[in-house]
């Protein structure tokens, strides 16, 4: 019944996985009671529309479904559906039937046995097949070379570019080096700029591509990341807008728990994004990313923040990595890409722009507010107020710093007002009484980024202001 | 493609929903090309498959447009899907074929004569019906009457119960008063209570009844019960576990976007669901919920509190509530059921047990935390620490309460302890520098429900030393 069955068993049947068997318990029985009270589908026509072979057998009887079985795994160009007709808690079984068929391994010679029927090889293949072997290890390994990061940064540009752009851009220099790294959209390839140009699309019977087109499939894309990454030989990335999280929350949350190295992208980051309006401007989804355990949020203010964002999250083993991406045009903040500059993105949080002498209040910022608080910064310059502006593209990896660090990047005793385009609690424990942050409190409107930089308080000077008026009190 | 569309085209299909018309211009085109690259979907097989009954012609054709329309009205015991065949952008429309038929309102003369043809009654309805029209006057103006608290209290239970049994005891009560109340659940009726027991089920062909069974679609669910809503004559309610809530976000969005008046029940609401274990037991959920504008959060804390927070939600006209409730027992707090209680619940936030004589601690907490903080203040009082104890439902409410009655119930310049058994930023504004918040870092454990507090420290005993360490320092 979940929607997400059926965005997986469509795109299954669509690329024809003919090595797929979706063994289906079907014993009409649900929590409230039959499945008669909310469920009428003909499941056998549903999967045959998407294109599977479906086949129907009883589910208590041995021998029936041994033969499904067998006739199932030697069809060929279609994902398999077996509809096994059961009675929940069927008879009493007897011990004597279980114990062999039930909760206990195989055995080395039946599995033996058994590969040879199906045509598997059965051992020595390493040997047998030493240059598959060599590959097949790289894709197990997924080693990331030492000088990776310098790869990446030959993607970073110097004119102003939205850092959905300059992700695409790293996309390609990653595929360059990593080949097992595979992934696509949800049908918003044109947007979200995941294609690897140099490779070729996933298609029905053809899988050598490197390109995923998931559809418009977002929990089904999250769900076949996790598959992927389970698999073990590849490292998976998906891209969506922002807004469009909220689809697949069940797949990320699940990335989390099991720790899957999975790699969300999510584009069109705030309601800077525009005309398109309220529906698709995330105001809740930053903040309800961060405070889901294991779930590393990156948020890079230009195109080397964004190299580096790629490369922690191709080196984050351990559980998933959302990027959070912007639709418009940011100005390059880093001139020089000196690993000190690669190591402070790397601690979650650093000093992006001094202040001159002796700073009264501290800027956070992070994403395409950094740049805006830069431009505070300036006017502020110009009226004799000194502050510092520091980027923070991960707080919970800035806390995981020293507290001398910490101390030394977001001073103490001094105001500080924390910047981001989002509805979020995430800021109240870095601004204490005497801070400030600006966020968002309802969802956007359609206009133009401008128009709505200048309702919301988003610009330099609005910025400014309230950092003044801040230093009057 | 989206999971959604299956979810509701099933439950449609199952209710013989035969007033709805679905047309499906489809014009084999998405954002990434033709959808040739990841649909292959028999879609009228599929439909079928639901129990619909499924037509399709050319979308260019006005003739055959107008044919198959008719035909699909006149067709009963099914709802129909129409596929209109059409090309994006197909040729160029002059005017004057347009302007007939697009964009013009059709005139009064010509909905009259639509209106006989179809046999909808012309005009003066409420005349020739004054009984139906009395009852429909009900429903459009869902008046909730001045009383209406009173008999919520009716079901507030002396003995300790899960807030999930009071809240469904509630809606016995509520459901006696108004007609226009109607709900469900995602195939979680024995766990959430959400039956009324004096009404009957909606069926296929028999919609007289009051209960819904939503099925396994909480994306549905969450869509359903916003048409219901924006339909104009019900309040819908509708049910499941909260970690199930990330399934549903998409609507719970749209909720709060288009202000519609719909209650989300959720229950089993913390890690003390026990043996189901992590994939079931929500951590990130609550906070994730509260940052969503215009969404009212309410999480009671014992039977009393649940009872104001139907009210509250019933009474909440211009956007969705969620009510957040536990799985295990907890103990009634409210001896005296005075409106001065239910006014405290109401503000969002208030004093539940004082202090003694003077506060050292005030201790913040919600639903299933609220009796072990009360737990706590008695093993303190036993040591000599004197402590307050409040409950904080809906801290949005609380802190759109006058600064006076805010310092009054949150002392200034006393250390704040907030405890709440999830993952959450809502609490750092409360605490300040010398304050606490006990919540959950991680994903929980499988373990029964004493097991889980103690391990993650949400004992009095546990607590109640957090705080004496804290006076100690």
């Amino acid at each position: 019944m979940e929607g997400i069955s059926a965005e997986a068993s469509s795109l299954a049947g669509h690329l024809k996985l003919d090595n797929l068997i979706l063994l289906y318990d079907s014993n009409n029985i649900t929590i409230e009671g039959s499945t008669d009270i909310t469920f009428s589908d003909d499941t056998a026509k549903r999967y045959e529309s998407y294109g599977w072979k479906v086949y129907t057998a009883d589910g208590h009887n041995k021998e029936e479904i041994k033969k499904v079985i067998e006739e199932a795994i030697s069809y060929k160009g279609a994902p398999k559906l077996i509809i096994f007709k059961t009675h929940i808690a069927y008879g009493t079984p007897t011990k004597q039937d279980s114990a062999s068929s039930h909760g206990v391994p195989l055995g080395e010679d039946e599995i033996k046995e058994m590969k040879k029927k199906f045509g598997l090889p059965e051992d020595n293949w390493a040997e047998k097949y030493p240059e598959k072997a060599k590959e097949l290890k790289i894709y197990r390994e997924k080693e990331i070379p030492a000088d990776f990061i310098d790869k990446l940064l030959e993607a970073v540009s110097e004119k102003a570019e939205a850092t959905r752009v300059s992700s695409g851009n790293v996309i390609q220099k990653a595929g360059e080096v990593l080949p097992f790294i595979t992934g696509g959209s949800a049908d918003l390839e044109p947007s979200v700029k995941c294609h690897i140009k140099k490779a070729e699309s996933i298609k029905p019977n053809d899988f050598a591509g490197r390109n995923q087109h998931f559809g418009i499939r977002e929990h089904a894309m999250g769900a076949y990341m996790n598959g992927m990454a389970l698999y073990g030989l590849f490292i998976p990335y998906g891209a969506t807008f922002l807004v469009f999280s909220d689809y697949m929350r069940g797949a990320i949350r699940l990335s989390a728990l099991m720790g899957t190295q999975v790699i969300y992208v999510f584009t069109h980051d705030s309601i800077f994004l525009g005309e398109d309006g309220p529906t698709h401007q995330p105001i809740e989804h930053i903040g309800s990313l961060r405070i889901i355990p294991n779930l590393t949020v990156i948020r890079p203010a230009d195109a080397f923040e964004t190299a580096v964002a790629w490369e922690m999250a191709l080196k984050n083993k351990t559980g998933p990595t959302a990027l959070i991406l912007s639709r418009h045009n940011l100005p390059q903040l880093h001139k020089e890409k000196t690993m000190e500059a690669i190591e402070a993105v790397r601690k979650g949080g650093y000093i992006i722009s001094k202040e001159e002498k002796a700073a009264k209040f501290v800027l956070i910022a992070t994403g395409s507010e950094v740049s805006t608080a830069i431009e505070a910064q300036e006017i502020l310059k110009s009226e004799g107020i000194d502050v510092r502006v520091v980027s923070m593209p991960v707080p919970e990896i800035f806390e995981k710093q020293s507290e001398e660090y910490q101390k030394s990047v977001i001073l103490e005793n001094i105001p500080i007002i924390a910047i981001e385009a989002t509805r979020t609690r995430d800021w109240d424990r870095f601004v204490k009484d005497d801070g400030l942050v600006i966020g968002m409190k309802s969802f956007g409107h359609s206009a133009p980024a401008k128009v709505l930089a200048e309702k919301f308080g988003f610009t330099g000077k609005s910025i400014a202001e309230k950092v003044k008026k801040m230093g009057e009190n």
